[in-house]
């Protein structure tokens, strides 16, 4: 019982976990581990550092030492983490914490230590498992999300392009050396060797290691090229249009959310959420502008998506910030509005038009009470 | 007749031919036989391997083989194709099997093992023959079609950037051949030699074999790069856009195809079917939020276009995905739900609306009683 | 007035001129000829060639001389001309063609001709007036026109961009020079020549004649690299975006023409025919579809953007293609439809709706009479 | 007093100062400073000039002082400027003006002449300071505001990426340095060193003083190539994507901003101007087109968002261009058109149909009454 409320406490505490007190300090710890041992791994690989390396061996130790901790850490709280269901049913959550992304990464980098403690000399072919460690950063990087949202969702073609870059590689690379063998034996040994040529041309990296010099090969490398542009802007297009794609899905999304999280609509299903997330209009309002003016009739309700408003209050004015939203009493009980409302910066709204929302519970009464119930209770309550 | 049906069959089985069990197999072994085929001619060029290679001609004759049954087969099938016809009438179905792409293709590459048997040795420009094969392939990259098409729609656009870039290849070539010829006279020999400077620097690839020494050569060479920065984004501009817009025109052509297939909508004319197209909304929905309740009223049809839902039925739950629908029955007799339907991934609805539903069928009593009529009917059959 | 008949006839012949017979004989002619010229140009500047050609000025004389007869006719015919109107009134229309773009390229091809007779050898800088010529074909080359337009309109990005690119190959190269002088002091003798390195890498063309060998010059290198790659980032999505907005431009033009093009609605003011243009909805159609069946109702008026549909009349069908429309007797007179339409190709369609229509006319009664009046007119002369 | 207005008089001139006469002279000044300070910075770079470069610093001396004199009156003239409030309050605005970034730029630029005037040569690691003058130019660069803005928005996605690359940098680089070190140690000598060919390879520079001449080096190589064009794909789509919501969210306010400009709806709350904003259209009309014909009825308010149409008035007809508006009157009056309006350019227009007006106003009869008064008091004023 204790030992599973201290695994809670841990699991809470181990970024990215649960809004813990210590989960800030954790992850600091980690990503300065992560760093150090990158660090001494590339220092290793310096000949002239190597001999003061060998002898000092504490810190590698430590940071071996450190992902070991944590590696067992995560393995103990494992049961603790609900993300982790599912995908493997047989192995049970630490099994299925050991086959992931994260979990291989994590035992990985803590295989350099037993050879350390081994005797093994530092560096060589364990110095790959240190600079894997950076893998680990990818847990906290989460704004990389919608761009492999985006590729996940153009796999197909981005695929199909790799392939085909394939194709053309070998056939072009074929070509080349049937074309440049004869004036340079040395360099075009054969089909293999001519395909470094092909992937530095039509990548457009361009080494210089290798190059064509007879009229024919100089012919088919600059046709080579031209292909290797269009093979650069096929993807570009494709990413930028499935990132577009992606990121407007997301944002039908967020405005359902929206409406969803208003307490107004609280508890409605998602047909009458998407009739009203279907309603609403953006808004674009510079700085310094006057959105209601105290005494006049309501026409909308107004959710600030970024932005920030001033209500002009007595004594004390009040902000609204992104999130927040103004404006449901009138819509509901058509009376003046009780303060003037100001932007402070340039404001984005989602506005309920007040045409739009008659017409809405005008087809459908029983939605009308329950709306008007919520907005009673919640103008008794507050402002 | 007999032989008839077998070619029918044997056209069933040759991929990508119709549904038939022998056909995963057929494409298994083409492909297969492709990659060897492919592999042993990149090896014969390999200078240490040649002799081997020269002995050992079994698997290349095995290839070769495969390839001349593959396209014996095809040719004899090729009336049952039906893919075939229109383009060159005069010439048949075989005959315009024998001029298609892939026709040739297939055709060419039987070609080394007639050189192969005639005691002819492998490699040389027989390996060029190899290498084409891999065009087979693209019988079965299918993700490819939507950037073909891209590329099609903005052809003329594209050959005409490519015309631009050999204008501007010959026009910065004579001025870097006049600036550079006295500096360097071994190096830039000849307008045509200088376009090989030219041709790498403007896309970028920048072998260094050839770079300018004087400071005119410089300044025309640094505008010249910049020149090919340019010629490399408006090509990905361009394909980006023709993208978006092929990707745009398929979605509208999806919607269309989604509501003419809807049993409710069976057999209604084009017009009637772009009219309720045109009163759909997409509506995105997280993972398990409510989108129906039981014994509520309704208010839409709900068409999944992709994501997954579950309605609550007794006793077993029934699981909707892709291509599914629900909500008809309600959206025609305007009777409580019958049952609770939840989102179980993040999903994506075409939903019809009750309000736009009926705005249209007030409109066109004879869609109503046609509509009512199938409802019914469905009713009656099954939910 | 038999000149001004002539010169008449000659300007309908030039190519891009009015449509006259001759023109596409002269315009393959004049493509010809820049051909010709650019090849010979190109084949003086071979050392090995050399002798040859300066003994055999046959050709290049021919090309020059037909250089100079069109540069005439052209000047003769610039009166004809609509286009040269405006720009510069004081010079009158020869005036302006001689200083147009195609004016002065016209002339300046003409230059070698004249030094040629005068007995000085080909090549040198005369090679440059040969390949200017390709200039000219410009004329011919329309699909750029767009891609011009929109680099047009985000002109004042672009130049800021080259600007900024300016400005960092200044400092980046200063920072590289007083970090790899001492180290390189052969390579990195100035800022000037250290500027050559700077814009060799920041377009990532790498030609690698000047690179660091210092830690810090080469950490300093790594930046400029990626500042390359945003530098190469922001303008194609610049121009991707420039593109679409100008596509979309001419879209909405489009539509306006194809409703003021419609016999229905000759005649109307651009506010009415605005009217109708924000009516209209976008309809993809599958190949063989049904859209109107003979003996229904109507319910719109179908215009073909792309594609092609056939209409069932007796005895023979008729097929409509892009930019012809259907169904607006329909829409007038609410009778059924005389004919079914089909589909024959995917096709793209504008389509006015009934209720739309409706709408429309009942807020105007004097459209709905002119509309009815030219209708009726329309029935009585055909289909 | 008098010391108080001249300072205002001296800000005003300053660019990018309030509307002086002065100003665009002492841009004009200001910008020459500029260019020959960082002329003659780097041409006391190159060798063969530094005796005569050391002997006459007058130049450089003269433009230190311009530097200086600028930097001063900048200073003493900041508590004129708006912008520097609210970001270092306890600074006051001098102390903010000197932690700007311009600030910092117009102090550094400073330094040389108080090394130069203590006899310290010219050149070395002062031309950091003489090139960094540049910066100053960014405030007579405002085009590039809306690349910032973009790239502002999308900071977190390209901070994000540029990590990847460098973790990416890392581990390539340590997998190439294991392959490759044995081959050639000399080159590759240890994993910092193997980084440098990391980066000039990922981000496609390709210089090609290191290369790896292994099997396994060069498919590695030729994998890194692959990844470095992909990281060059997502940037530039995430820019485009960035630039285009980026250049609608200004869309937006720029309707905002016209709507509320009408003098028709001046005195409006944001969110009746938000109203009238989402009724406005978008209209695209080709040149010498008809917009409205005088006596036919009225059906809409026309802005000019860019183009130019002509108003038949007699006795002069009057031009209308991009910011001005007609048809106001009609509008509200229902009666005859008094003057026929054509366009002269292709011009684009935001319409307010009659229709949607006329739902407005009846929803808001004190709307009406408002707008009413006011039309009625401008016709009684002008046209």
């Amino acid at each position: 019982m204790a030992a599973s409320r201290l695994r809670q406490q841990v699991y809470a505490a181990l970024p990215v976990g649960e809004e813990h007190r210590g989960a800030p300090w954790m992850a600091a710890l980690i990503i300065a581990n992560v760093i150090v041992a990158t660090a001494t791994t590339l220092l290793q690989s310096v000949p002239e550092l190597q001999p003061f390396m060998a002898e000092h061996t504490t810190l590698p130790v430590l940071c071996g030492s450190i992902f070991w901790a944590e590696f067992c850490l995560r393995l103990w709280t494992a049961p603790e983490c609900d993300r982790l269901w599912g995908k493997f049913p047989l192995l049970g959550k630490c099994g299925s914490y050991l086959v992931s992304f994260h979990g291989v990464i994590d035992l990985l980098v803590c295989v350099p230590l037993v050879f350390l403690l081994a005797g093994f000399p530092p560096g060589g072919w364990l110095s790959l498992f240190g600079v894997i460690s950076l893998f680990k950063l990818s847990r906290y990087v989460t704004s990389l999300e919608l761009v492999a949202a985006a590729m996940q969702n153009e796999r197909h073609t981005l695929m199909a392009l790799v392939l085909t870059l394939g194709l053309l590689l070998i056939v072009l690379s074929t070509g080349l050396f049937l074309i440049e063998h004869e004036a340079q034996p040395g360099q075009f040994k054969s089909i293999p060797h001519t395909m470094w040529w092909g992937i530095v041309t039509l990548t457009t990296v361009g080494y210089g290691d290798m190059s064509p010099v007879t009229l024919a090969g100089r012919i088919l490398a600059g046709m080579t090229m031209l292909i290797g542009i269009g093979m650069l802007a096929i993807p570009t297009g494709v990413i930028a249009i499935g990132f577009a794609n992606e990121r407007r899905r997301r944002e039908l999304l967020q405005t359902w959310k929206i409406v969803s999280s208003l307490p107004l609509f609280k508890g409605l299903d998602a047909n009458w959420i998407s009739e009203i997330a279907g309603l609403l209009k953006t808004l674009m309002v510079p700085a310094h502008v006057i959105v209601i003016t105290k005494g006049e009739f309501s026409t909308a309700l107004f959710f600030i998506v970024d932005g920030e408003v001033e209500i002009d209050l007595h004594p004390t004015p009040r902000r609204l910030k992104s999130g927040e939203f103004f404006g449901e009493a009138g819509l509901l009980q058509n009376k003046p509005r009780s303060a003037t409302v100001t932007t402070v910066k340039p404001t984005r709204f989602l506005v309920l038009g007040l045409a739009e929302y008659q017409s809405l519970i005008s087809r459908a009464p029983d939605l009308r009470k329950k709306l008007e119930e919520t907005a009673s209770q919640r103008t008794r309550e507050s402002r």
